[in-house]
């Protein structure tokens, strides 16, 4: 009994398939029901990703999909609101670069997929990442945080349709829709929401080689941005920005105008090789604009509101809290930890940030805050009252008593 | 009895006193002979921060200093080898920007400094740091830690000159040359070194106002950089660069040579605010322009080279790192123990990147290397023969297995 | 001006002294009143030290405290509650062993005592620490964190009473009610309360020489305990002890009765060499009996009802927090930041847990919970339902790619 | 295809097995090769589990095994010098008790048996783990860090015999030897090394139900042990154990001498349920006699030798060791990093140590060293020369200002 037909052999009722209404989710539509013979509901999510979303209800009809069995919803808000803002109130980056656009996503996706499921009384989830990659493990151990019941499918782990031939193959053998411009398709695979897009796989295998210009989409080459500079100020309360330029905004349209702007100024492009969850390195390429500018942002508000020993503790468990983002661990007890943690020290992260955006670069000009721990009658080298030079004194005698009493032990030696 | 005459009341017999040549460290030669009446010895560290030494040497003979007390050394070389290069294969940043290029250069202008003191059999080691920043924890620590048996002598924090002006007056009063441009002084204090300048204080102390752009001395506005992007290769061997567009170069060579080109493309200018060892924020502004270029690269590198548990492992104890360096304790024993878990990940840190520089932007575009752990056979969402994907599924299974454990355990409650 | 007529120079109107009755507080009341001509308020904590604070009370009249100035409270449940029961859910020990008996003590003292100040329109706080130990930290770092505007006073650092001797001889001098066993009093300084009793100093001192059995006041000598094995049963709640052999009991209530339990059989003797927070080690011998049963009993109730990630996070961050709360930071951000984390993690802390007392050991025997996740079904060697073992085929394979693929690097050089 | 016969499906030539002698390494020997046809080289490591060496060679040479295929090596010296003392340097226990004695000891039989392999000319490595523990993680990530090339059998998660009874029968019907005393084994598995004997399963699988006493081989019961305690001295030279009572010994013979004492006392029985390395929970009971004492020891002597910060940074990075041996990643660079980091503080872990053992009770006594840092001229609470009690105001100010400012943050708004 092959592995395949081991994992067929346990009947399947009713899957939720989380389907984009692309090549790969449309061909999965398909082989769920001829594998299993099971009822298909498709669920679409829109993160921003900008994509036609009556088109993907028209596919899922036309693929014989019942239209109570289709659903897609806008969880923009909630996307934002929920995930993307909490995880910056960490100035979470993976490897030093990375923040993580498309892991943030995948548990979204996934708890919403469950309470459709739960809603339809499906037995089995479907995702239609691939065996070799991230997604995978943010997606099943979602379905294993939130819904251990539920039986689990990856496709892509199972069948034959390991090329792209060959899912085209079966495609056109099983009158799968394909869009005219399928064969247009860029040589490598994106996934977008309204944090960022991601590039990787194809043309970008090489390290070595230089991403190519064309392949971005929501932001001008640094070079084609204004030759002027654009400033904005970023408004922020409890850690999460409320206003753009004294507008106030919802998260996520605060995150789609910082986009907008970023974008036209070529802010937020980044080109790195990143360690995958499986151990294996890969070339990604990522337009982050809105987020970019967050981030710096949001350092720079903490800047001045965060008691330093909170703003280290925050810097020494940020590789971590990034990793179990990355590694699909969202709805987990140490990310949840960690989050109590992170939220606890945000109340007084309030205020504005000044910053400007130039060809590419975001410069952090200014930062102010009713909350503010600076005060320039401390820091200033001039003559000040409120600071006793002498404590300096006892400071550094105390703090270097010990490395005094090893240097003493070593002479003695 | 007073601070002041408290401390005088221990006679000093002969001082080395690290010698800038400027107002603050003039007025202090002629301080120390005043209040102590010891012997002088001048120390003056060439780390790259192209003042006129000869200068120097001219106004301590004019102060009095007899010319075998006058010291001025090159420590170009060591500084960049045995400290700079060190800490940059850390990635080390302090509070998630600031390359550390003041706390970086104390410690071999503090251990040059004791070893003179024993050559001229000094008793006393004096450096002229305010009572309110950080590089008198940084001299101090160092004195701690390597010379316990010499006395430190501390005269901001004791003296009552804590003003321009008296100390203006003081010097008039005792003759002390001063700079015909010195009323021309920048109203900020600056700091340089071959790895940064800094910019502090005066009419940057308010962290709202954008820093004016004439303070900038070592890199254009980006606006007035090239309209030409300028690609560069860097080569690493065991994680410190030794060639630039395949040119071997010495550490303090290969430093300089970036300083050149990324200050000509307005790359590396920072503008922060960072609290201070004691307690306090302050506004910081600095330019690091080949150290900017440098860290970008070294983060390159590692991500083709390292391995994916010892990038995460240098990640998390990087901040500690970074803090150690910031806080004075280069000589301690936590800083051996983190250079050494550093050092031993760096052997196969080897190869190239190539770097993009752009108005004020470093981009990386390439990296390549014969240790290169990243493998096409492997990251390719093609079809691959190296890689069973059935693995995949039971990494996730036993990944999930506490998670589904606990699910299953709410679900019963 | 002397640092002492410096220090008196600055009026104080009245100031909350926190008052032992003991010879040192005793002159310092005398020394307040003298030095700066002051009301005097005293307040004494009842943490179940086991003092007569009937006697305590009279010697405050006797030394002429008015009655409404004189506050004596029982605060051992809310230092149980608040203080004690929260550092136990962190399993915290500083530096491997110490259950940090006087660390934990010293908040609940000084919160209470600035809540007394404010009171009674007092501007001063008033401790009786030495400037060479740990508690001026926690003390004075308490008021810096409560009550900027409060002036703390340390007379042991500015007094020149700094021997026993003088301090006798002052008392003498002052008409200090002195115990008639004054002289009885033990060679070396001792702090109790409910959690712990700690004894330091004196014929301590060298760290070679046995603690001699005659000091321990709470614990018989293990080889005088019992020669029968005593078998108990915690449960817990969330995290916290609730129940002692089935019986329910408040947070104090529970302590108590184990410290009754665990001293008659000679358990929480600890000797140890400690690093203070000024830099030197320190030699420290400690009786806690029910907290050494408390902490086994706490992580074997942990050991199967927590998430070995949240478990591990725990772990990894204990030793911070350990040292947050013997540095005197317990009124900071960084430890309420991590106590948070700490308790997002105790929900599920529930069950129960038989522990063995024996000649001075405490043995966990057993442990369960209605939430516990350890899983015969699934720990079992023998055949079983629940487990694939080919997930860990490939489970072992991905966590192993790395390292093949380093494998091959090496053999290719 | 069934996984089994996919696996048998790869021809095998040659393999070692790392081979106890017992039915299941027994019955393996048979399986693999009538399963593969192949050569059976068999390698069995003495770590002082104390089993009859010679029966075991004669088990193989009857079981069909070529003398010169039987390789039985006595590795007891290098499996203390090489794998336990290092890892006692960093005082590592797994979950706050476990001393990883089983952990410990797989990367060094694995990487003896790759080195036969090696030399034999062998294409596999087998091992007799099964597949839900975490041995089989040990075994085979030492195989992938060491020896990418060859293949690793685990025949536990592929063959059908998967039960106790199903064991018996295929050793039966394929004339296994069995002892004659098979069906006297104990209902619960062992495994032993000269530094622990580990206990679980069977009878052990239920984690309310105390540890029988009978199981137990290597310490008697507490109270069973001697009524007269015993005092012993440990000198240490560089972090690890060289002498015992002043007598110079190796390290496999220090560890061996610690056993008996220990064990007479009986000193070091743990009974805990911990996490394993694929998350489910298992009780487990060990005896750790020597170990115990050794870590008790190796603390003392730190306590007195090594610098506070150094000693701070190797517990809080201690936790994340000890995972990295638990989950069997000794051979692994983010190991070797941590070993860089532990080993660069121990050069004046140095001195002696006096504990004294007590039915049960491992208590330190006493430490001494001619490098140590403990200076009763500092620690003293009496009057003293060396310290001014003014430098902690200094340093108490400097510590609260923080605190200061955001209180009066706090006050304002």
């Amino acid at each position: 009994m092959s592995s395949k037909s081991r994992f067929a052999s346990r009947p399947v009722k009713k899957v939720v398939l989380a389907y984009s209404g692309g090549l790969d989710t449309s061909v999965l539509l398909v082989w769920l029901r001829e594998t299993y013979g099971c009822e298909i509901v498709t669920f679409t999510a829109d993160l921003g990703q900008g994509e036609d979303l009556q088109a993907v209800h028209d596919k899922a009809v036309r693929a014989g999909v019942a239209k109570d069995h289709i659903f897609i919803e806008d969880l923009r808000e909630s996307f934002v609101t929920d995930y993307v803002f909490p995880m910056f109130r960490a100035n979470a980056v993976y490897e030093g670069c990375y923040l993580m656009g498309t892991a943030i996503a995948r548990p979204i996706t996934a708890l919403r997929q469950i309470e459709i499921a739960r809603q339809v009384g499906a037995d089995a989830l479907c995702h239609g990442c691939t065996g070799k990659g991230n997604d995978q493990y943010r997606f099943e151990l979602a379905y294993a945080a939130l819904a251990p019941e539920l039986r689990g499918l990856a496709p892509w782990r199972e069948w034959d349709l390991n090329s792209r031939e060959s899912l085209l193959a079966y495609a056109q053998a099983h009158q799968v829709a394909i869009d005219a411009n399928q064969d247009d398709k860029p040589p490598y695979s994106m996934d977008a929401n309204v944090l960022h897009t991601s590039y990787e796989g194809g043309i970008l295998e090489d390290p070595w080689a230089a991403a190519p210009d064309e392949i971005f989409t929501r932001s001008v080459n640094p070079a084609d941005a204004p030759n002027t500079p654009q400033d904005l100020v970023l408004t922020f309360a409890a850690g999460d920005a409320v206003a753009l330029d004294g507008k106030n905004m919802s998260p996520a349209q605060v995150l789609a105008a910082l986009n907008d702007i970023a974008g036209r100024h070529g802010v937020g492009r980044l080109d790195i090789v990143e360690n995958r969850r499986s151990g294996m390195k890969s070339r990604g390429v990522y337009e982050t604009p809105g987020g970019t500018v967050l981030l710096a942002a949001h350092r720079a508000i903490e800047s001045i509101t965060l008691d330093i020993q909170a703003a280290h503790l925050k810097d020494e468990i940020m590789p971590r809290y990034a990793q179990i983002i990355y590694d699909g661990l969202w709805f987990s007890p140490e990310r949840e930890a960690l989050q109590a943690l992170i939220d606890s020290t945000q109340q007084q992260v309030n205020g504005e940030v000044r910053l400007r955006l130039y060809k590419g670069q975001v410069t952090v000009t200014g930062r102010r805050s009713p909350d503010s721990l600076y005060q320039e009658a401390y820091a200033t080298f001039g003559a000040d009252d409120v600071f006793d030079q002498q404590d300096s004194s006892g400071s550094i005698r105390i703090a270097g008593l010990r490395l005094r009493l090893a240097a003493e032990r070593k002479a003695k030696r």
